[in-house]
């Protein structure tokens, strides 16, 4: 810590300067050299863990950073109440072959979806059928009657950008249950949405269709898709055997957590930075969304330990349930349209910790080209994409109240190897990595809350 | 490898395309779906492991290299021999502080740095003395005489770019030693060159002044570093054994390893692209640098795949010696001179096997315009930064014969994590990442060997 402090007393000096450049250069050095995000990540992940809406550890969570956050002395501090699902998994997913002439019984890495119906503790016996698509499913058609459907589309390799591969394999995991059901499938397993080929199963959302049995849907390892698959093309009769415990209970109360400095010029013109507070109930969500959630925090936190006053707004927000409902992003724009407030930009944090490339962004023309003249800011610190269309989950629901909607952009190489899973933990998030984006975050806050857009 | 297949067969087409923009996604496309450059990588780290020059190690991997390129029906392999330095650690270094008050005897994690005179195994007692620069080193004067001075300057966590960062600390690693025997110093420890505080001793190059002693040289952990600096806080009479078996053989044969495909419509004029082939003595020199190795054979390897021919010959060199003396780099300029051959461009990838931001490059103003105007072509595949000054230490001698010598630009952000340490191993290597690195050269080369430079 004494050396975190000399370093900060041999900063040219922390008050505010003259030019849109030194201040970006004073963020940037104050959180490179004296950060909080990591700590806080680490708090979050390891004395709280994973936190999937309803949970203990949501509720955790919620608690914990509403302390935080007052412990930073931010203006206002508050909780706004949002009904969630409450999905539990209920126990140990099981996914096996039962009848390989090669293996005999063989069990796979599995884990189940999110918001399903588990088979309970007698599981569900069925002859397997391997898609590459739902379209694949529905060339199909009755085919798949009584039988489990086993979705093996791959995340494409020769995509660049890991959400594209991502955006274009999705389908099987979140409707591939409800569309295998229509055609009269007992159940549905799904390859993980990765693009490593390895032995963890990645969990995510799934919904089912209305008026259709809610069948088991489970996800497999990729390394153990390409096994059933090579298996399945010596012998098509192969038997799986599902079981799964999940259960939608009541709905629950928790809250979307929220943050704010009033803004000295223009305090109704506010500026929304934040991530999803819950994640998944595997793993610590560091990457999904802990580092953005910690990121947003570290926004208003950089501006306390600078003394700085921004001219508008600007609001750090821990949406509650992203994962398997979207309630709080929702709640969060019906309240703010009730409260008649004025949003100028929404920013999301929540592609992982890694490398800040850019910010991507869904706006008027207007506010996406101001958004993109302000590239050689950050040039000096290797963010160079402002261009990309996109934006945010959790902010998309204030999409008509008219804000620019911004989702940082971090390398995507490697999201998709912890996205969901076990392995999405503390230590898969490099620090320099995580403050980048921080820091990142905190000088597009900057630039709005002096320039607005 | 069935799966792969029916991605290659589902490719628009593997023959040479009508523009740069169609071929260079052949290029992408064909590493990302089929590259062998990580399971390349993972024999060269893992059958053959870390490789310093003069060890059975890099005679290994000289004639592994060898082997590969020839199995891949480049036009030719052949050795270049060099004399190098052969340097060997000889046993366990140790680091000790033998009389604190807070915790007697203390062991810290130390390694030796390599060219080192080692103490022998009678080991060396000493006062310590903490510096923070070579200048401070200096300001002391003889007050350093017959005492072990212990250089403790950080890595500046302030620059973005961490080889800037480095830059800015080694010299305490690279001319400690030397300018502390000259103010008669008996011995010195050097904070380890990370950015991050862990407990991995880092070695790495020194050079002894002539006619000075040659003073033992070793490193410490950041950790143990900071802990060391704590303690001379409360206690300035704190003394070190130092111990370690460094020792200086006789200089051996070894080789620079080529392989090329030549120019069907200018053969004379040479792309050069490489790595250097040694590592340090720990580790397995997965990303310093088997990685730039590996992706250099794959630059061939895709052209071979894809049947396409270079108009300009394409050659891959990996250098020896780069890390302790270079020798690898200057008897290939040499030979090449002595040769008359044309080199129009040298790349060297030697700073991580890290995800691919861009190309730096030393030149003439006009081969470093072209190469920036080539921008537009790596933009989608997310390589953005074609401006930025830089080469790499092996093609640095080939510089008066005319080329413009490129380095690639990964980002650097966890490369000192790594860089010449234990953890430098296979596993420290993304796949996706390492083959956007291979791919980027491939492209880089293609646009050369069609457009000239």
């Amino acid at each position: 810590m004494k050396k975190i402090l000399t370093i900060l007393l041999l900063l040219p000096g922390l008050s505010f300067g003259q030019t849109h450049e030194a201040n970006i250069k004073k963020i940037y050095d104050t959180e490179l050299s004296a950060g909080h995000t990591y700590d806080n990540l680490r708090f979050l992940c390891k004395e709280i863990g994973n936190r999937l809406a309803g949970s203990p550890g949501a509720a955790a969570a919620v608690e914990w950073t509403r302390q935080l956050m007052e412990s930073y002395g931010f203006d206002t501090v508050y909780l706004q109440p949002v009904m969630v699902p409450h999905w539990v998994r209920g126990g140990k997913d099981v996914v096996k072959i039962v009848n390989s002439q090669k293996h005999g019984t063989l069990e796979l890495s599995a884990l189940a979806l999110g918001n399903t119906q588990g088979t309970g503790p007698k599981g569900l016996l069925g002859q397997v059928v391997e898609v590459k698509s739902i379209d694949h499913l529905k060339s199909l058609g009755m085919q798949v009657k009584g039988k489990i459907v086993f979705f093996n589309g791959p995340m494409d390799p020769t995509k660049v950008d890991a959400f594209e591969a991502y955006g274009g394999a999705n389908a099987q995991r979140s409707s591939g249950a409800a569309e295998a059901s229509k055609l009269g499938a007992i159940g549905s397993i799904v390859r993980s949405l990765s693009n490593r080929i390895d032995d963890i199963p990645h969990t995510g959302n799934q919904r089912y269709a209305a008026d259709f049995p809610k069948i088991p849907a489970l996800a497999i390892s990729t390394q153990d898709a390409e096994l059933l698959s090579d298996l399945l093309e010596d012998q098509s009769d192969l038997t799986l055997y599902l079981e799964s415990h999940g259960q939608m209970l009541e709905e629950k109360l928790s809250y979307n957590v929220i943050g704010e400095i009033r803004g000295s010029e223009k305090p109704e013109e506010i500026i929304a930075v934040g991530g999803h507070l819950d994640s998944w109930d595997v793993g610590e969500g560091a990457h999904d969304d802990g580092a953005g959630c910690m990121q947003a925090i570290e926004v208003l936190r950089i501006y306390k330990q600078l003394g700085w006053k921004p001219k508008r707004t600007i609001r750090a927000v821990m949406w509650m349930n992203e994962e398997n409902g979207l309630r709080g992003g929702q709640e969060y724009a019906k309240v703010a349209k009730e409260k008649g407030e004025k949003h100028i930009a929404a920013i999301e944090s929540d592609s992982g910790g890694f490398l800040p490339t850019g910010f991507s962004s869904t706006g008027t023309d207007a506010q996406r080209e101001k958004l993109a003249s302000w590239v050689s800011y950050f040039l000096p610190y290797q963010v160079w994409s402002l261009n990309k269309p996109g934006g945010g989950a959790d902010i998309g629901p204030l999409r008509d109240q008219g804000p620019i909607l911004i989702g940082l952009e971090p390398d995507s190489q490697k999201y998709f190897i912890y996205h969901h899973t076990e392995a999405d933990v503390f230590e898969a998030v490099d620090q320099r990595e995580l403050e980048l984006g921080a820091a990142a975050m905190t000088a597009l806050v900057y630039l709005i809350e002096q320039e607005g857009i």
